[in-house]
This record gives structure tokens, C-alpha cells and sequence, in this order.
């Protein structure tokens, strides 16, 4: 595509829609991407950067001119803006924002002054505000005259001179108000604004709460900053759910685009632990190496033990991560939980420690194997459950992420009890025979 | 608190949000929860019923007299009335519908006509429309005048007379138009509407590439039947992403409010294939039962292997299956991610393989067990990774969902292969010398 077709390129590629021109972006080549970009020149869409992995944006922005990227921020929403400019290292972020208009960099820069990942870092600076004592119909007149409004909103707010936040009007309400009508009559007091230090999540846990579509960001004083918006909400949500998804599995922020080394680097953290706990269940092992020497069946059988309970402790602990991650689990339930969880241990228990046992004591023809291993599979189902409740509830009390390290633990409980009590019940009962 | 103090519940519980009114009702117990809601009669909010586990939803609507059902549900939003219908069986369903006024019937019975999880099904049939002719200034006359409007909205749809969808505008652009403009010069037309059998899963997807607030669904003959709005899609994005992690994790749509029973019935299956799977690989090692009982270190050691092996195929499974889930891995990108994680495989292999193999070397005074485990553990962290992305790809190609029976797969292989490899090359080795 990138044969310098300008025509071609001006007529087709610049109509995209900035997440369809996002996809394009990533779907080529390094080389044909900054090729692309700079053959569309002010044509294109900076948003389309808030589309892509942080790493191609990065790649496309530092092959930008500055005096380019700053036209192209000046006329973006500042969340968008903030969003692309909170990646790049302080000197360049300076000289564009130097570059800017006034009113531009006074919004952007205290947007950037909000620490990651709190609401007003990821607020919209752009927001239509009227006094109370308005009507509807000045209201409106006002918004047919001013120019500078922000590109799509569904709410006015309502301020008090010092810009403290009074209230907020759902455009719907307006549309429906009889023009001589005061704005404070139809405004609804904001029950929930939200703090410009709050973190994204916590926000966006308020919008799902009251199925908002935008709120008000407000700073210590109670002054309305800015908004956020349910588009913004949306990436958020679906964040901390992929987060928790991709630290159940071992794995932390990566990015599918990131290169082998930065991928070995990401992970080898969560598997060297792994090691050290499975070293120590391997140590387990050798306490009985005699036993095993004697009755060689019970290595063939240690890791269905093992194995069971990990797997019945990772049900448990997904089950107790997801419902502390979307508040569902506390003190109300939490007890309640537990007994079940403990009851579905012991119940999983019997019924595979039977059946296993059943298996094994055929395998081997020998009753004693098939209960030794019936035994060990009670007891470590029950750990299991155990285990994978209280480790996730423990880590979230402790204030750590349960989702990081949960699994780690759960899997070191289930491997050491299930070897312990299997190999430790089999020695102490061929011992006794 | 439900002491029948009728006074105090009035002033305080009727008074709370939906979403709250829900907690507290999950909060309670059974027998105070029923009370709650007869005693609170008809100022009890049927919406809060959409913010509850589906077994008290259930357990309360059955206590409800379909009279009250009726009345209550004819005055809440139609996706609201729809979510709390579908759950019924089909008498009560119809017993309440033909309780309700014409229109609503109407509506009501052609959003359960299409099936579940559909844009359809989700859809609110309350939506303002108005002929493209009509000036800005007609359009806001009739919404103050028409008291049957929708509870809420942020877009109008334009119509033409058979009801066929021309385009939406925005609340704000209608606000910022002279009253003279025609409704058609400011109108977007719609480039994706969303037709009503479409699963809703697309439709959010829809949603979160082009940033739609609202969005207009429409019947096979693009005749305008509803709106498809963010906060019913942000409730599906969410389930979506816990549906993964939770299938992941080897448990299925269970809810925190399950009986014992019900969790031990929900989870039994995919420990049951995964009993399977363990035998498989418990039968691999019988295979080598002479050489363990020669060499017991070898069982001892044979844990490490396999475990480390599953970890890092759950690594590169959940982001493969994460990949899949958002549509960020496709043809364009698979053959780069494979060459990725085979690469981060063999490295891994070689680093872990080092650092065990010295430990073990060490632990048991023998170099060659040493070298024994490390060349075994290369080999199982490359099966690892290509298992723990060729399964999800291939399962997904099949049509199968890959979160569903990834890890089950992933974990027999690297077991399979973890001890065959370490035992049979111990075998080998130790034969030769």
C-alpha cells in the first residue's frame, strides 16, 4: 500500500475511522508505519494513537516533529491528548507543550500534574459549564453561539461563580425543559462527583454502580476540573479485568507486541518463585525416599495428588480473586463462603479419593494403595479449598493484589500437603503392617 | 432492620439507588429479604432486581404476585423488564404480560422474541424518532410537549415513514443547530447499525472500536426496533471478561450465592478430565518404574519438570487466549507471536534448565543427574510454549471457545512431556554408562 500512491493513500486511508486506522497500524510493518504516517503528513488522525500498543505509539510519535505533534494535540480532546503525551520523557513533552496556546497547556499540563492512573489524568478538560440562575432557553442560545465548545457531550454542569460544582443537566432534560425555565430547577445535584485524585478504578466502579454516562471531576476545593466520560470508563473496566486475567496466569503488563527478551525479562520473575516452591515440595519427596525405594507405585501415583488438589485450589482461589476484584466477597458473606468452599472441598475429596482409589487399588493390586491414596486425597482436597480461599483473602486484607501472588501460594499448599500426606500416610501404614 | 418498622424502611431503604438496594438485598438473609420487599410493596424499585445474583432475582420475583409484577414492570425501561422477564418460565411470563397495557405487550414480547445474548434481547424499545423534514426547532417543541418519552436518551433517531433508520443525531449537535435547521443537514447517518440477532458480544465490540454511546438496532428490513445503550454494554464487556478468567480457571457460570451442591456439581467435570489426564501421565511414569527404583532422586526430582513446565504453559496460554478473547492476535500476527514464545521458551528452557540442573547436580552428588534434568527441562519449557499457544489457536480455528479447555490440555502435555522426557533420558543415560 505504501508505495508513495499519495492520491490513493489521502482518498482512502486518511477516511478510516481512528480505531480502523488504529488496526492498519498495527497490522504493518515498522517501516512502512512511519512511512505511512509522515506520507499523510496533517492528515492524520493523532487519535489513532490512542488505538495502538504503547510501544508502536512511541515509535510513530519520537518520528514526529514536535512542531507537528503539537499542532495535531492542540486540536485533539485533551484526554486523548494527555493520553499520548503522559508516555513521552519530560523534555519533549515540554517543548510541545511550549509549542501550544496558552489555554492548551494550562489544561494539559494540570491534567499531567494528576499522578497515573487517577481520574484526572484521564479526564476531559472540555466541558460546557452555566450558572444556575440561567433558563433553558438562554442556555441553548448559548450553546448555538459559542464556538469553543468540547465535540460531543451529553451533559451540562451547573457552577457557582467560584466554579465550585453545583449540579449537572442531562441534555434530555433540557431538550424537554420549556425555554423560560431556570436551569437550577432541572439540574440534578451531583451525588458522586468524583475527585480528581481518585484512582481509575474506583471511578470507574462508581459508574458502573449508577450506570452513569459521564460525572464531574472536582478538586479539593469541590471545583469542577473536568469530566470523564463512559468511553474512557469502558477501557478502564476492561483493563482491571484483563489485569487480573493475565496475573492470575503468572504473566504482568506485556504487550503482544513486546520482543522475546522484554517477554523472558516479564516472566521469569513469577517462574524463578514457582522453582523455589517447587523446590521445597521436591525436598517433601526426599523425607521419603525409603518408602518410595520400597513401593515404587507411590511415585507413579504422588503427582495425582498433587495434581487434584491444585487443580480443585485454583477453581477455589479464581472463583475468591474474581469476587474480591468486583466487591462482591466481604465481611457480609465471606464466613458463608468459606463453608461452602470447605464443604465442597470435603465432597470432591470423597468422591475422587474414592474413585481414585479404587483405580489405583486395582492398578496395583493392592487394597492398601487405594487407601493410602483415598486418605491423601481427602486431606488434600480440603487443603486445597481452604488454601484457595483464605490465601486471596489473607493477601487482600494484607493490602497486596490477591490476583499477583494468589496462585503462587495455592499451588506451594497444594503440592507439599498433597506429597506430605501421601507419601507420610503410606509410610506410617506399611510401617504398622 | 426489617422489624416491620414500616416508617423508618419508607424514609431510609426506599430512598436508596437501585445498585444499593441491591447489595443490601444480597447482603440479608433469605427470609429477610422476602419481607423487605412485601413490606416495602409498591415503593420497592423493580430495577434494583437487575443488580442481583440470578437465584435471589429468582427466589424474588416468585414471591411477588403477578399483579404487582405487572404494574411494576410496565413503568421501568424495557431492557430492564425484559432482563427480569426472561428468567421466568413461560406461564408466569405470559400470565404477566397479558396483564400489561397493548403497547407494552407489544414491545415487551418482540424483545424475548429474539434469543438470549442477542442486541435484540438487550435492546430498550423506547427511542424518540423524527421524519429527516422536521427543523431542529419542531423536533425540541415535540419533545417538550410529548410526555411519553423515554427515561433517558442522548441521541434521536431519523426515520422514514415505514419506519426505516436514515441516521442519529446527537442531543448536543440539535443544541448547537438554529431552530430553522432541517433535522436531515445535521443528522450522522448511521454506519453501523446493529441488527437485532446479532450476539451481543459483537455489538459491544462495536461499541468499544467506534466509541458509541448509543446505538440504533435494527430488524432484517433496517426498520428502527430499539436502542442499544453503553451501560447494557459495559454490563457485557464486564461478564465477557469474567467468563474467560473464570473458565480459565476451570470454573464455569457459577455465582457466589450457589449452594454447596451446586458449586461441587458445577466443578466435578473439568476435574474429572483432569483426573483423566493424570492417569494418562501417572501411566508414563510406570513406564519407568525400574529406573526409579534404582535411582530414587529421579522421583524426587520429576515434580520440578512437570510443574515448571505447566507455569510457563499457563503463561503463555492465558496470553494467548487473552489475544484471541480481544481479537488482537490474528494471521496477520500469529507466525511473529509463535517465533516469540518458542523463542522465550527455549530461553527460558536454557536458564532454568542451567539453575536446576546445578542445584540438583549438588543435592544429589551427581553431575549427571544434573544433566540429566537440565536437558529434560529445555525440552519441556519449548513443548510448553508451543502447547500453551498452538492449543487456544487451534482450538479457536475448531470453533471451540479456547478458555474454556486450554488448560486442561496445556497441563496434560506438559506433564506427558516433562516426565518422559526427564525419565527417559535418565533412562537412557544411565543405561549407557
Amino acid at each position: 500500500i505504501a508505495d508513495r500512491d499519495l492520491l490513493f493513500l489521502r482518498r482512502h486511508v486518511a477516511r478510516l475511522h481512528e480505531s480502523e486506522m488504529g488496526d492498519l497500524l498495527e497490522a504493518i510493518q515498522p517501516e512502512q508505519r512511519r512511512q505511512l504516517v509522515s506520507l499523510l503528513g496533517a492528515d492524520f488522525d493523532l487519535a489513532a494513537l490512542t488505538e495502538v500498543d504503547e510501544a508502536i505509539r512511541l515509535d510513530i510519535v519520537e518520528h514526529l516533529p514536535n512542531e507537528q505533534l503539537a499542532a495535531a494535540l492542540g486540536e485533539m480532546d485533551s484526554d486523548d491528548a494527555v493520553y499520548i503525551l503522559e508516555d513521552l520523557d519530560q523534555k519533549d513533552q515540554e517543548e510541545i507543550l511550549s509549542k501550544l496556546p496558552f489555554t492548551e497547556r494550562i489544561r494539559l499540563r494540570r491534567s499531567l500534574d494528576y499522578p497515573e492512573s487517577t481520574a484526572g489524568r484521564r479526564m476531559q478538560t472540555e466541558f460546557v459549564a452555566v450558572p444556575p440562575f440561567w433558563t433553558v432557553g438562554q442556555t441553548i442560545d448559548y450553546m448555538r453561539e459559542d464556538g469553543d465548545l468540547p465535540e460531543s457531550f451529553s451533559q451540562i454542569f451547573v457552577i457557582d461563580p467560584t466554579f465550585r460544582l453545583l449540579g449537572a443537566v442531562d441534555l434530555d432534560r433540557i431538550l424537554r425543559a420549556k425555554r423560560g425555565t431556570k436551569v437550577e430547577a432541572i439540574m440534578r445535584e451531583t451525588n458522586h462527583p468524583i475527585p480528581a485524585e481518585m484512582d481509575q478504578e474506583e471511578a470507574a466502579q462508581l459508574f458502573e454502580q449508577y450506570d452513569l454516562l459521564s460525572a464531574a471531576v472536582v478538586d479539593e476545593n469541590g471545583r469542577l476540573v473536568g469530566v470523564l466520560t463512559i468511553d474512557d470508563v469502558v477501557d478502564v473496566i476492561q483493563e482491571e479485568a484483563e489485569e487480573d486475567l493475565m496475573r492470575l496466569g503468572g504473566v504482568g503488563d506485556e504487550e503482544l507486541s513486546d520482543t522475546t527478551i522484554e517477554t523472558v525479562r516479564s516472566r521469569a520473575p513469577w517462574l524463578l518463585v514457582n522453582l523455589l516452591t517447587a523446590f521445597v515440595a521436591a525436598s517433601v519427596i526426599s523425607l521419603f525416599e525409603a518408602t518410595i525405594e520400597e513401593i515404587v507405585a507411590l511415585a507413579v501415583l504422588m503427582p495425582i495428588v498433587a495434581g487434584m488438589g491444585g487443580n480443585a485450589g485454583s477453581q477455589t482461589m479464581t472463583v475468591t480473586v474474581r469476587a474480591l476484584a468486583t466487591r462482591n466477597l466481604d465481611i457480609h458473606n465471606a464466613w458463608r463462603v468459606v463453608r461452602r468452599e470447605a464443604g465442597v472441598g470435603i465432597l470432591h475429596g470423597v468422591a475422587f479419593g474414592l474413585m481414585i482409589g479404587l483405580v489405583a487399588g486395582v492398578w496395583f493390586h493392592d487394597p492398601n494403595i487405594g487407601g493410602v491414596i483415598a486418605a491423601a486425597m481427602l486431606i488434600n482436597m480440603t487443603a486445597a479449598a481452604l488454601a484457595g480461599i483464605a490465601i486471596p483473602l489473607f493477601l487482600d486484607r494484607a493490602g497486596a493484589d490477591p490476583a499477583v501472588s494468589s496462585a503462587v501460594f495455592v499451588t506451594a499448599v497444594t503440592d507439599i500437603v498433597g506429597f506430605f500426606a501421601f507419601l507420610g500416610i503410606a509410610t506410617w501404614w506399611f510401617a504398622l503392617r
